[in-house]
């Protein structure tokens, strides 16, 4: 039967790939890599110097247009899954049209696959929709947050101390009751300006494990997050794009 | 100057070694190894296990004996600060004994260093100690809940949805606030049996990425908690030992 592997390959350092996802890298006959355009041929690149690096085995890199997405939507869920729909139908027909029914074929994903990722919901929309048979399985990664921390030399939680994951998003409607540790990811808007002053630390990293990588972390100023802001800001515009996330912490 | 790793090793299957793992444990003069008695003997085999397959250069392996821990304490966070500080000096002592200033110590954290592990912290309170004095990195490791997401094939989060981090303490005193997904660990009381019939699903699973691994998923019923709690019971009994986690999910 076709076999679909989801590889987590860490959150920018090939040396994040784990021994697990180098033996499934070279099990596959096809990696599918979504073609998000040009701003982010950084990232298509990496990918490239992963498999050049790693895999001895023949294969195929297929490219998919991502089919388009409404980024202002008024519902944000239902656009997502609107998005989702129309990614499952063009991942079928590539399935189909590129995987026969002895071959393997692979995602490979940003940090972990499970986090604020869609390549699992796509898989299982997919085997939903019952057009197409196959097996797949998840190969844990590196997650942003981990690499964040780990390069910070900080901890994810305080001790007996509950964590918060959440998006930029939720974070603007206010600081989550009753936690004192709160990694955002999808932040476009850098909301943790409003929380200056409030007696938060903040560490935030862009490119991380990467030789681009930039770190600063500190009390939650007025002043740092404006220079978070314009860091943030201008590495943007040097690169084309940005991929950042930080912790905000409540000394407990 | 001498040089501390704190190296994380992944949820319990030797595959989840980063390469960036496997090429600082090949830097490595002496790994310090917690002691925590015969109950932990299979955690320190898989350990040795890793040393041989993966280090090809000559080392020592410290075995530390842990300082006593009070488990039932009035001041949990008080408990476990006091408990670091023991540790730290009986670190301080080691890292002065067994380490010259041209060499290199590491330890080895099961998952990943940043969550719920106190290795970073007892690094941190040697440094403050300030009788000795060594640089150290901190390598990320898969952590047990990207491992039980991975085998379970979901996410950790719902699309746009928050995710909390927390402990059976915490979770036995109500569901968090405005969440939707709770990974808990350090449950020895399997506190998901409060939650029973609440309408949410459960992800279980035990040594996790071993030839032992369990996992059990399902709507979270009162005969699922039995069959969890029944099936943890005997796991435990059976290898001495127990390392799970599990993932409840209300359906947003």
């Amino acid at each position: 039967m076709r076999k679909i592997y989801a590889i987590g390959i860490g959150a920018g350092d090939p040396e994040h790939l784990t021994v697990q996802a180098i033996d499934r890298l070279n099990r596959v006959d096809v990696f599918f890599v979504l073609d998000k355009g040009a701003e982010k041929a950084d990232l298509v690149r990496v990918r490239q110097e992963i498999l050049d690096r790693f895999v001895t085995r023949p294969h195929r890199i297929v490219l998919v247009a991502d089919p388009p997405r409404d980024r202002t939507p008024e519902d944000y869920r239902a656009a997502v899954a609107d998005w989702h729909a129309a990614r499952a139908a063009v991942y079928e027909q590539f399935l189909r049209s590129e995987l026969d029914e002895s071959s393997t074929g692979a995602f490979l994903v940003w940090g972990d696959p499970s986090l604020y990722d869609s390549t699992i919901a796509l898989i299982e929309a997919v085997l939903a929709r019952g057009n197409v048979e196959f097996e797949y399985e998840v190969i844990p990664g590196i997650s942003s947050i981990s690499a964040l921390v780990a390069r910070h030399r900080t901890t994810m939680n305080q001790i007996g101390r509950s964590v918060q994951l959440t998006t930029g998003r939720r974070l603007a409607t206010g600081w989550p009751p009753d936690v004192d540790d709160v990694f955002v990811l999808l932040d476009a808007h850098t909301t943790f300006d409003r929380f200056t002053d409030s007696g938060l630390t903040i560490y935030w990293g862009a490119y991380v494990g990467t030789p681009d990588e930039i770190l600063i972390s500190g009390p939650l100023t007025p002043a740092l997050a404006t220079r978070i802001r314009e860091t943030r800001a201008a590495a943007r515009e040097r690169h084309g794009w940005i991929m950042d996330t930080y912790l905000l912490r409540r000394p407990a």
